[in-house]
């Protein structure tokens, strides 16, 4: 505005003008803007499991065959080896080329039990169509596996099921299971599940600590100070 | 215990005697026992993701390479065939032999671009270290790749992450993209984002409105119908 309009200019008075300024924090509009946006677009989960099911069952590109328990068995050899340093030095590591043929013998092991493992190699989860015996005798072969295959992941889930199968008949071998292979959740659990008498006597008469004496002779002691330490508390809390 | 002795028992009293029952109900108790354990066992988050990530980094048994953008990268062909009908077709159907010797060139995008797309092909999710500014012109190349290579999740993951992106100055370029990739959720956050007037006034000075009507001027009448919506609400609140 030049001077001589303004010196004109109505807005003037007295040889004063008022400034009005309108404000918006636009940035505090922006945000409330996108915030009414969130929610609009759903991401489903993740889908690379779900994926990789599907390259195992299919098969396609497969390069390594696996003979086990009178069964045959194709997979990826670069998968499995991404999954457990045994696999990795078994099929890629100085003594592959035995192995390069692409034809592996595996011995003491199931046809079940393998394709369970194969399933957790590509999917990162346990078969979905075992009845509950049948879990839990997988679960005990596969705590096994795990250990053999270094797939630290695996046993902590097969852990994790086995502490939900420990009843009077089955105690004494996972408690010998979770004892020779280091698993200390599950071992505690086991212990944790006997050191009620009613418990105790029950097993006792299913004869499983026979089984553990046998086995385990270690793990009686384990068992007979946590008996004395819930005495103690007992004592503690009675006396 | 023979007739004979039962005569003769103490515990006969009056030609009667009284048989005691002490029942442990054992299975409740089995499963108070069970539930004493539970939470022993830590189960962590899937490592599928993770394994696979370094499968990528690590190069190992890759047999395909891509020339992207002036760089190159190498991957498992039946990795990316599993996660892409797109790369399925194109490493493993009928045109493939033209591929079989493992190099392919990809015009039209860039290095960094498909660096975040083989990531999220193995992991499921985009790389980590970007910045703002980074991540929303990723995210909008990414769209355009998740569209070509048929990935829905990450089409959506990009969809998602660019409601986040939306201002001013982005809108009109995004709702542009959405529109044309058939993104009905981040065409509804634009559309919602410029229904207030004083934003829909700045993406005018910004000039977003031009750029959206060369490039899609079919929008502008979806715009249109949003703020008659808008407008037949506030008429309804306050009449």
């Amino acid at each position: 505005m030049r001077w001589a309009d303004l010196e004109k200019s109505e807005h003037l008075k007295v040889d004063r003008f008022t400034i009005r300024c309108d404000i918006t924090i636009a940035n505090k509009l922006y945000k409330e803007r996108r915030r009414a946006a969130y929610g609009l677009v759903k991401v489903p989960p993740s889908d690379l499991h779900q994926h990789l099911g599907e390259l195992l069952a299919s098969k396609q590109g497969a390069d390594v065959t696996f003979h086990v328990g009178g069964e045959t068995f194709r997979a990826h050899r670069y998968i499995l080896a991404s999954r457990s340093p045994v696999f990795q030095a078994e099929l890629l590591g100085p003594m592959r080329e035995s192995h390069a043929a692409a034809v592996v013998e595996i011995q003491d092991m199931e046809a079940q039990v393998f394709q369970a493992l194969l399933e957790f190699v590509y999917t990162d989860a346990l078969p979905q169509d075992m009845t509950r015996e049948e879990d839990a005798v997988i679960c005990q072969h596969l705590l096994v596996v795990a250990d053999r295959y270094s797939m630290d992941r695996l046993k902590l889930v097969c852990e994790d099921r086995l502490c939900r199968h420990i009843n009077v008949a089955s105690v004494a071998i996972i408690l010998a299971l979770a004892e020779q292979h280091r698993c200390h959740g599950l071992k505690e659990a086991c212990l944790q599940f006997l050191v009620s008498p009613a418990v105790l006597n029950a097993v006792a008469a299913a004869e499983g600590f026979d089984h553990l004496a046998n086995t385990c002779p270690s793990v009686l002691k384990d068992l007979i100070f946590k008996l004395t330490d819930c005495r103690l508390d007992i004592w503690g809390k009675t006396g």
